[in-house]
């Protein structure tokens, strides 16, 4: 595709372009009133409804690497990491604003894969993407996604719900998306190295990522765990408190606790780790287990049930119970799988100052 | 005050700081349920309002420069550049979510100022800062704000109502943001210039500003004309059409007839333009017309209204009638103060890639 950079159609011929792409969307949200083209997006909220907001801003070089991240992939993560949040309330996505500041080198075609991945994101999710913003960046590309959703107030589900007694319970795999960002940081410095040394950087020296291909989708397009919100939904389970693992399941089970009041026991050999983690992190001599507790954007949910609602989720092979709600007084651990407990605060997630 | 930097205190240390900063502008909206602590914010909509929502990025170095902007006054206009977007569809704002990516070399009291502007602009407002996201930047700050209001059906007000024969209105005055805009940089580059010769920047070389205050602080501190869209609920007016004008007159007047499917024709001499900019241009041989038609960032209220609302608005000493819709084959024009007819179309105002 010849380069065609954005300034020969302009801001607003940008937005015509971005207009077209997220049109798909729109039918899945019929009281969206007015989309992109006007000052504000308009909407008719529903009566019996509770509305949740959420917002998401990803960087270039804090959040993402261009050189190990197709625009498309980046587009739907975007969405995805928004969806995520709006599913820990326990409600479903509805509408997204998307504002971008973008670098003078990127051409149009970059803007529409990022938007085509957007646009197909929030189409699998059901939701509109409803308006936006679009200026320039002097430094990288710059995201920044807003999320509305609705709940009834019976399935609203905050972090504050926990009691001692019930489960613990995580959605899906954890560990999976450090491991793919390891390897992508491999391969990258892999690829640096070879420019560097005027040395061809092909199929010859390149890593065959094919057989880590599970660990790097959990990395560059994580998914919501939207289906796990339908089930609860169609199951009528309420959980009592619920949150999604953005920063690692041990920062993100302490602010179940603090905002709780409780304590927590998790069990290590409960923790769901996939085998493909385990592998890639025996191959770089790192630790799957650290990689669960504190990697970070795997996008999982973390929930707690009474235990009488566990006949309810036994049979769903997507969620994993490790553990159980304490008194606070307890403390939060890990026992593991020597027996030995493990004080969880002492073990950090991301923090975007601290790192 | 002694300079602390985020990383003493953390991520989640300074989002506590930020809940407290905001704390003050929850009470205005009871229907808030949940602000800043969980992974989303909830709130019961109006069940008889539709709702409007908007977003706006701002990113140093495109949208402002720290070395002329005090981050108070930045936080401020953060604020007030999305009511007027919500003001643009005669709606009330609501709720707003902030996030922003913070430069490693920020100091914690940087962030609290910053903050405590957004916080007395949104409690000028009546909104409450209901959430937002943090993290760190690996170039300069970005905010990005979005925010929800609230309108009635009968109330909304969008860009393609303007009708053949109705009066074309703008709130307050026009060029004074650029005005002020000017200033700001030639000081910049006089202390620039100063510092690179290692002369002394003090008061002997500094402009006295106090006489431009007005321009400044319409640059600075702009203020969203929500004051005019509780006088049109008040006294029943019903604009046919509105937009608010942060790119110039002259771009988004073409912006309504466009969506309108309609002509234009304004008149110089009816266009607001203060003395104070008048003679700022004079001093810095520039055009305060030129400024008014494409300047942008004034952040007033361009609307439509029939001919017979003319008896309602014309005691408010804050709206001037520049014009009046025509038919499209007509086209958009601007009679000069000589009686000639210039193509609006030919004037550009603000395009993020053609700058």
């Amino acid at each position: 595709m010849p380069y065609k950079a954005i300034s020969g159609i302009g801001e607003f011929g940008l937005i015509d372009k971005i207009a077209a792409l997220v049109e798909p969307t729109l039918s899945a949200v019929p009281e969206l009133l007015m989309g992109i083209g006007d000052d504000c997006a308009v909407y008719q909220p529903s009566t019996q409804l509770l509305q949740v907001a959420t917002t998401d801003m990803l960087v270039d070089q804090v959040h993402f690497d261009l050189l190990t991240t197709p625009l498309k992939l980046l587009g739907s993560k975007c969405i995805s990491v928004n969806v995520s949040d709006i599913c820990a309330m326990n409600a479903l996505p509805r509408y997204a604003l998307i504002s971008i500041a973008v670098p003078s080198s990127f051409s149009v075609a970059m803007i529409e894969e990022l938007y085509m991945g957007m646009s197909y994101a929030a189409k699998e999710y059901g939701l509109a993407i409803a308006g936006g913003d679009t200026s320039s960046s002097r430094s990288g590309l710059i995201i920044s996604v807003s999320m509305i959703g609705e709940v009834s107030r019976e399935q609203l589900t905050s972090r504050d719900g926990a009691k001692p007694g019930e489960l613990i319970c995580v959605s899906g795999s954890l560990g999976g998306a450090a491991a793919g960002l390891k390897l992508l940081m491999r391969e990258k410095e892999i690829m640096l190295e070879h420019i560097e040394n005027n040395e061809p950087y092909n199929k010859s020296v390149m890593a065959d990522l094919k057989e880590y291909s599970e660990s790097i989708r959990h990395q560059l397009l994580p998914l919501a765990r939207l289906d796990i919100v339908r089930f609860f939904h169609s199951k009528n389970i309420y959980p009592s408190s619920m949150i999604d693992i953005s920063d690692g399941l041990s920062s993100d089970l302490q602010h179940i606790c603090h905002r709780s009041s409780t304590g927590a026991l998790i069990h290590e050999n409960r923790i769901p780790i996939h085998p493909s983690t385990r592998r890639i992190a025996d191959e770089l001599h790192d630790d799957a287990l650290t990689w669960a507790l504190t990697g970070g954007e795997d996008y999982q949910l973390l929930f707690t049930i009474p235990e009488d609602e566990y006949p309810m989720i036994v049979d769903n092979k997507e969620i994993s119970v490790i553990g159980e709600i304490t008194d606070s007084e307890a403390g939060l651990n890990l026992s593991d799988i020597y027996g030995m407990t493990i004080d969880l605060t002492s073990i950090k997630g991301f923090d975007h100052f601290n790192s």
